[in-house]
């Protein structure tokens, strides 16, 4: 297998959280393509020196090493054109939205949700660095960042948007799902393999787009491994 | 002149503060678009008859008669394909989503620091009916909505996606303006012309996305009438 993508595992090798990744794990299925997938943890920084980058994800194709998940979205649009995930020109552009739409609104609200668990999924080895990388970034401790009930209410306000656009359309991009759908679901995987908090009320238009993203490429997200599957942590 | 424009008026007839007509505004000029204005008031519903509708802004082009901001800017799209605004496919779908983030993101916030003003520079005829509406809609008196404290934290947390996007380009839809620059930018085009109030902190990149918008096609933005002008109310 030419196709190798390094994902961020947690306290099992099959536990794997990092939403950038989900992306990308969403992105190869919507393509199409297989992947052998390695597991990878944060402090394993020599495991990716090959690659010149110190996060996950990391594509490699065949003779190509790519990093970043926008990146190697745009790379795949680019090598594997059917099926377009970002598109080009304005559709392009307006991708990106969706990209710091995820990871400056979604991402501090359902952190707020999932701190703590999540500091449990991570592996052992790892917790110390998340720790001090995580709390130099948030500007305190991960305790007084974890505040479940304002981050539901912080995802409640953020999610308005989504929740006009899925009035006209099943998928943020329209009748089929794709870029802008996996941008904002990868982060919606982290919550739900990482914790077992409740993001979203059933009454939600969101929870029903959720619902459908689990389902799509063969339940790809449906099956995947949950810390609720682990066992006592 | 066979293109019409009908647009809310306040106080003046020359002081035009609807988000959704400015989004007109500027879409016209950018596809080089010429079109007479006419005030219009909330209460003079009957003014609108002809439109079968009972909002502005409504644009009469020749024969065409076409209600609703998306709507337009979708129909200017069809009918003046140069310089597109929304585009087609992807880039289309993805332009609703800033509609719906303009619309249920930023406007709320803006309300809560421009409601007082706003009620001011509403014509007199029509501020009964506004409050009645509004009044309904919100689910308080217009009284408990103004919270500028709150609405200015609501838009500063609002705005992180828009920083992201200014990182890489001049504009959110990439090195020039379009259709996602204008559904944003007509709700801060209501800020400046009905209120005195102070939106963006000089050292936001959104403040310099703000002034090249109220620069663009000969300074549109920033020569409009605003309600400091109109002297004391």
């Amino acid at each position: 297998m030419a196709r190798l993508l390094y994902e961020l595992c947690g306290i099992e090798d099959a536990l794997r959280f990092s939403p950038f990744c989900w992306r990308i794990r969403y992105a190869l299925a919507h393509k199409g393509l297989e992947a052998e997938t390695r597991p990878w943890r944060f402090t394993e920084k020599e495991a990716l020196a090959f690659a010149r980058h110190d996060k996950v994800p990391v594509l490699v194709d065949g003779d190509e090493v790519v990093t970043d998940s926008y990146n190697i979205m745009r790379y795949l649009d680019h090598h594997y054109p059917e099926a377009p995930l970002l598109g080009e020109g304005m559709a392009e552009t307006r991708a990106r939205f969706f990209n710091h739409y995820a990871e400056r609104t979604l991402a501090p609200a359902i952190l707020r949700i999932i701190m703590k668990d999540l500091l449990c999924a991570i592996h052992p080895a790892d917790r110390a660095y998340f720790r001090r990388n995580r709390e130099k970034r948030l500007g305190c401790t991960l305790e007084a960042f974890h505040a479940p009930a304002q981050g539901l209410d912080q995802l409640n306000a953020a999610l308005e948007p989504l929740r006009g656009q899925l009035k006209t359309s099943p998928f943020l991009d329209g009748q089929a799902p794709a870029g802008a759908d996996y941008l904002l679901f990868g982060h919606f995987m982290w919550a739900r393999c990482a914790s077992n908090a409740d993001l979203l009320a059933e009454s939600d238009p969101v929870h029903d787009w959720h619902a459908r993203m689990l389902d799509l490429h063969g339940g790809l997200g449906r099956n995947a491994r949950r810390i609720r599957d682990v066992g006592a942590v």
